[in-house]
């Protein structure tokens, strides 16, 4: 595996790897790897019997220009001397791990790119200036690998969303794939924030999934009201943990757009805040 | 000369020709063509003496999204049986002539690309959200196209900054050159809104020009204050037009920053109505 904290010498490589005919891929993440980051790297190589098909980026990068002035920037976690072991173990083939000043050497972009309506509500309206902060970087990290394929997990749904539009609006030559969220074996969604979790609140933390899970269930059995099942899982999260509620809500989920009704594809997505903690979540449901 | 309305059709037809190992070049205009925008094609043939190693691809498309409400999106020029002539004949390979449904295909875009400070002030002030919508649509012609090289007028020098900065900002993989603005015998700088002037405007429009090498000779003789300069050039083309000066301004050529005192390279900006026509020009002065 190569590390490179340049854009020239990431380009460097990628220009070689594409000359020799293999298909790029970038995995952009900020670090504190969890398996959810790594089983992106082995979905791709499930992806081609062809292990050598595919030229694995992964770029980590924690973006100060996706958190708000109060959020947790400075404590964010990072840890690159186990991220490099863990990226190499996973199969990635080039570490891209930029400093912030060869992201913004002018300091913060003059330049932003955002998008309208998917990112109105949900985390959106929660965390102002964030999807505009996550569009700009990964924009930047398109031009700078210019991949054939680009994995999001689908903890984070709505960056996914965002992507996505993003992608389609401006013309991007890029295929974005949507990976499957990780789970702890309690059904704690992996996260690189988890670590913030003190002992009780990680106890408590596994009951999101679990009223993600019984709001399908709910579903599955013909409940149709929107309305309902969020309360069901608001009152499941209120009565079993001591969480804050920021938002649950039910939407479509090719563009989030409001319904009231179930019917076709929908996205479950709530945000609680466990202490200081901001835990997300979201389960796809097809009626 | 191959022409064609379609994103996939324009990809696949660059894509044979970078296989073939050209360089490949944008010229990005709006149409209704003139020498300004055929001296382009002329200076990427001249750069090299091997006439074959550049593929020149030139866009055609009045982007609704630069335009203002009031402004003249709707009678703004335009003549594609003409266009394709004159293309052909200055030697363009790939004629990209998208309609707005190609382009904006759900209708305007959700994503918009944002460009701060150099778009505070000159056009970016009397023009609200037009170098928004210039941003986006060269984002997307960038993308669609992948050039090497593209070109933009002098003219339009704030349009050339502010692709510069994004380009920068965004880590796009082009390079951004600047073309001379071409100039008609009297002076008056090539322009498709030019067809808008009646014969009276049109014959005191090249006053515009006349003042700018008039503040250019002032510089040259000495002369540092910019409001002097300024002053000077409002003068002249109050005393010898019936033209509404919307701006005249001396600027930082490289940011546009404001200054007081002029030194190193600068830009010398004015936007002048003629009636309800509204020109620009601009020349650049090294001190």
């Amino acid at each position: 595996m190569k590390i490179t904290e340049y854009i020239n010498t990431l380009r460097e490589n990628v220009a070689v790897a594409r000359e020799q005919g293999k298909t790029v891929v970038l995995i952009p993440t900020m670090g504190f790897l969890h398996s959810g980051h790594l089983s992106m790297v082995e979905a791709v190589r499930k992806q081609d019997e062809d292990y050598e098909k595919f030229y694995i980026v992964m770029s980590i990068f924690v973006n100060p220009l996706q958190f708000g002035p109060n959020e947790d920037y400075d404590r964010y976690p990072r840890n690159l001397v186990r991220d490099t072991r863990l990226a190499q173990e996973a199969g990635v083939d080039l570490l891209f791990t930029p400093s912030v000043q060869e992201m913004y050497p002018d300091g913060p972009s003059l330049t932003r790119v955002n998008v309208a309506k998917v990112t109105d509500d949900l985390c959106g309206s929660h965390r102002p200036g964030h999807f505009e902060g996550v569009a700009t970087v990964v924009s930047k990290l398109f031009n700078i690998v210019l991949p054939d394929f680009a994995y999001f997990g689908q903890k984070d749904y709505q960056q996914y969303v965002v992507i996505k539009q993003m992608v389609k609006d401006l013309n991007i030559p890029v295929q974005v794939l949507l990976a499957p969220t990780v789970r702890e074996e309690d059904g704690l969604a992996m996260s690189s924030r988890n670590a913030y979790l003190r002992p009780e609140e990680r106890r408590q933390a596994p009951v999101l999934y679990r009223s993600l899970q019984e709001a399908a269930q709910l579903i599955a059995g013909g409940e149709r009201d929107v309305n309902v099942v969020r309360e069901k899982i608001r009152q499941r999260i209120t009565n079993e943990t001591n969480g804050k509620i920021e938002y649950i809500e039910i939407r479509r989920a090719d563009n989030l757009a409001k319904i009231e009704r179930i019917s076709g594809a929908v996205v479950i997505a709530l945000a609680v805040y466990f202490g200081s903690t901001r835990l997300i979540d979201n389960i796809l449901v097809e009626v």
